[in-house]
């Protein structure tokens, strides 16, 4: 019971199944809770691309603003894509639907696969981001990433597992709130620089990486575009959500879509164009973010509320993938490709089980990685742009088979969108192969193999249990009832009474462990209280209690006819206290877990019925 | 079945129960197996005493001998005593028969916990002082005392769970050895000091305690006569075994007791005379044993003879207590004192339960104190001396209800015995109560109050069950059978079949989670297939399945009558792969449990009847 009342404490009272309407997302919420994925890539996408333009020395930074430019236009090109999923998939999906629709089952669950990961990696991701924004602002946190890490994993899974719409509720002040003070910063500084106040800055003197510098090169180019690309993270999101919406959905998602889309490019340019002004390289303990911020405001409370706010950020985008990876996870169990317990609503209206799942995956992922979000990257990207391929490549076909007017629109769009992101995919994986991109590159294949197996055991499962060339029920011929019995007493008597119940064909198994003067004093007694249930006495040498039994049931099973039930009568005692049990040899329950353990080699019927009689004291 | 044969591997076939009587100890083996314990406290006796002497400085050993003198008087009396309990109660038993005979259950209750305590001390200061010698001749051992104790421990817990014969044979070998190597070093070293060879030899310069030297006065003197006195451990091992020899046991097992108290007394008197004219003190990484052998032999053969030798008695006087502990736990188990699996003979023909029990707790003892000898000890010598007094206590009564002519010769020689241990008991008590002694004085009330419980659970048990006033069983007058159904198909069918066929009274539950189109499709095809089995429709708002069944049994249960059975019929799959288990709702499970975890508040016939269904695949 207190465990009962602590899970209530945390997760809410149960919701009827009827609210489940009312659980929708408007636009507002929408923004708050599908835009901060995408939105809180601001905080890490131009200091990842930094980290990789550093190994070349100072020479590196001046590609920082072209290659940002790049980014960008990549960023709009699969932003248009997108747009024109929604409209096409109105109820969700994403990838994994579109994929599977238009280019097959195989492409569908590799999509999934790579959905799954992503969202895992998201809140992996975001977490420890957020943990080192909040480490740049609080440096006395350094060595606590991953406590704190695991802390805020627990928060996020706990909010979800109280429901959706209290989430976006709860999250859409802190989204509005990191929209107005980072829209401002960025701007800020932007018009500070316009008036001439900032001059352009020199970088600090940097610390040659061991080795020594790098050569400037098309691998570091391609480097630096890779990591930066972290910037297209999450922009997917609101295509996954889109049954999330209230309806007209598709109409309420697009919007929500360019809103995003605007913003995240303002951030990110923003970001990169003010990092790159003021002269800021990547430190190990404090985010560029953070420096920026720092440089702009002084460690005033306008910086501290930048940090904070790009915590909640990062924190609400954790929340995106609590929406996202349950969803579909979801939709995958009821086409029966994952364990159909993930399509099972929970007390809450929210798929809990998916729920729990992500948040273990996440804590295991913070561990092994230290907290460490630059590690974790890499393994974030390759699944990010095998999403991205499928769904663009998808929408081509969906185009050639749709008969509308705009479709040759359309196939441009998403074809253009497929190139770009088959090239860029390739080229992360690639450059970021030994990076951890080889982690995702097998877990996909392994997870899609998994989803394969499971649907074969439902199909086998579905034919196996079809009600095609079955009969209607007759009752068995004939019921033959065995009861094991040590002794007699009022447990056994009543055992005896629910037995006669059941058959007027009972018969009780003594099994004679090498005390006779015993076993003619239970067979006297049992001739006075039961003359007419036969006693059969099973010798055991060897002093086991259940092999002589199984083998008396094998010889019973192997003796009768197939329309004859078999049920094993199981007299039990329920102490009072839980310690009593360990006072009293547990036959019955080793008995009942060796009839289980054998139940496939006897594969006939042989019904386990325990009669309960209760102690009083 | 790894398992299985793991098992076979390391403890041997199972045993046929008319092997039993041929598993006996005669006095060779009886010699070998039961004296070990006596004798092994050579090893430690002379030097816990020493440790206690060094406090004072040089002074102190002059004390050595006169102590040593008292303790082999107490030995004497002490020994004689029980060779008048052997004859008194040749069935064995020792401590707790007499005690709980003679001066009621508590005072046998008390016997018998410290006896359990003394065994399970016997094995880890055995353990841990047989680590010490070895230490002592092989330096390069220091650091890896707890691995090896525990190792030992092991082994012994093996060999044990092999049997009692087995480890006759083994151990005769090893014994007789000791007796013969021991007893030459001791002989070899009192002829040469008789012959003039070895002068006295000078004490070596003792380094000063923490603190300085401590005043000679009567506390030390009682210190180190109370530590001395472990060389009294083990010698009712004797009494206590008597039942394990061949008959005629009181007299095989009196002549195995005069021969192991002549060896007792000139093995330590010896050790502690060798020690005190070779001026030897105690070291931290050299047993006093190890000293003395190193003097007299040089670091030769026969110096690793004595060593060996004696670290095998102490093996040997671990297992004393693998025969004593789980004998004296029967004969408890069998008395209604401690749980009756205890009273089990397993497959080897041993007490397998209480040889498990005992190693695991010696395990943990030897963890706990870091494998040092010196630290159990006093812990160990409040256990023997509480159950030297009862025992001697409960003959004095013995003699006087006793009418021989011997009574006044046996009541005088107990008498004695009595004050001697009660005096020796209480100074050992309030010296080393600080020291350990405590903990025992704890322990052994708890026991006592666990003992008293568990007795008095049998006892409520017994009379709960018992057929004074019991009725002949007659069959109920009518029988309910309901089932929950979540689905129909082949497994529903077959359970249906066998519901049919314990009573015509049967009906279906279905749990309404929300989703109607499914429930009236249900509807029909269970209209069409068992159209004699009505359905029940439970709703449920807040989609949990178990809580509308529960219910709708409870409500059942409240409208019946008393003589109505009311049989639960579960549908459930047995797949081929256990982790198929994984890819269907557990229902059938939960509710098991739900309905197991309330039976207490049901507190009626509510039988579960599980229904297989095989799948093939």
């Amino acid at each position: 019971m207190a465990f009962v009342s602590f899970r209530r404490l945390l997760i809410g009272d149960p919701l009827a199944t009827q609210n489940l309407e009312n659980e929708r997302l408007n636009k507002r919420r929408g923004l708050a809770v599908l835009s901060s994925d995408a939105l809180s890539s601001t905080a890490y996408a131009t200091e990842e691309m930094l980290k990789v333009l550093v190994l070349v020395g100072a020479a590196g930074f001046s590609l920082t603003l072209p290659i940002t430019f790049a980014i960008g236009t990549l960023l709009a090109i699969v932003g248009f894509s997108y747009h024109k999923i929604i409209h096409a998939y109105p109820q969700g999906g994403g990838a994994y639907l579109v994929g599977r629709e238009n280019l097959g089952t195989m492409a569908g669950l590799i999509a999934a696969a790579a959905l799954l990961v992503d969202y895992t990696l998201t809140v992996a991701v975001s977490a420890c981001a957020a943990v080192a924004q909040l480490r740049s602002a609080f440096p006395s946190l350094i060595g606590h990433e991953v406590d704190i890490a695991l802390i805020m994993v627990a928060i996020v899974t706990i909010l979800n597992l109280r429901g959706v719409k209290e989430s976006g509720t709860t999250f859409a002040i802190p989204t509005y709130a990191f929209i107005i003070i980072y829209g401002s910063m960025i701007l800020y500084g932007l018009v500070k620089i316009g008036l001439g106040d900032i001059p352009r800055q020199p970088l600090p003197p940097i610390e040659p990486p061991p080795g020594g510098y790098w050569t400037l090169g098309a691998f570091i180019i391609f480097k630096a575009f890779s990591s930066g690309a972290a910037a297209l993270t999450g922009i997917e999101a609101v295509s996954n959500g889109v049954s999330a919406f209230r309806p007209p959905q598709a109409k309420n998602a697009s919007k929500v879509l360019f809103l995003m889309l605007g913003l995240l490019l303002l951030f990110f340019i923003g970001t990169s164009f003010l990092a790159s002004w003021l002269g800021i390289a990547p430190h190990e303990h404090e985010t560029v973010v953070s420096q920026v911020g720092r440089y702009l405001f002084g460690t005033s409370f306008l910086y501290y509320a930048v940090q904070i706010s790009t915590i909640l950020i990062l924190f609400l985008a954790a929340n995106t993938a609590y929406t996202g990876f349950p969803r579909l996870a979801c939709l995958l169990a009821q086409d029966r490709f994952l364990p159909r317990q993930l399509a099972n609503l929970g007390d809450r209206l929210v798929f809990s089980n998916g729920i729990l799942i992500l948040g273990l995956i996440v804590g295991m992922l913070v561990i092994l990685f230290q907290a460490d979000e630059h590690r974790l990257i890499p393994l974030y990207m390759v699944g990010v742009f095998i999403t991205f391929t499928i769904a663009q490549t998808g929408m081509i076909r969906y185009w050639l088979r749709e008969g509308s007017k705009h479709r040759y629109f359309g196939m441009s769009l998403n074809g253009v969108g497929a190139i770009c992101t088959t090239v860029v995919g390739t080229v992360v994986l690639a450059v970021k192969f030994t990076d951890g991109a080889w982690i995702t590159f097998i877990a996909i294949p392994c997870l899609v193999v998994l989803m394969y197996s499971i649907n074969r055991h439902y199909e086998e499962f579905k034919v196996q249990i079809s009600l095609d060339y079955a009969k209607a029920p007759k009752p068995f011929s004939s019921h033959k009832v065995v009861m094991p019995v040590s002794d007699i007493h009022r447990g056994v008597l009543e055992a005896v009474r629910y037995a006669r119940t059941l058959s007027d064909d009972v018969s009780a198994l003594y099994v004679d462990l090498g005390n006779h003067e015993r076993m003619e004093g239970l067979k006297r007694e049992w001739e006075k209280w039961v003359p007419d249930v036969p006693m059969v006495i099973l010798p055991s040498p060897y002093r086991s209690v259940i092999k002589p039994i199984v083998h008396h049931l094998d010889h019973l099973r192997d003796s009768t006819s197939t329309d004859t039930a078999i049920t094993v009568v199981i007299p039990e005692f329920v102490p009072v206290k839980w310690w009593h049990h360990l006072l009293h040899n547990q036959t019955a329950f080793f008995l009942k877990f060796a009839l289980l353990f054998r139940r496939r080699q006897n594969r006939r019927y042989k019904v386990l019925a325990d009669v309960p009689y209760y102690l009083r004291r």
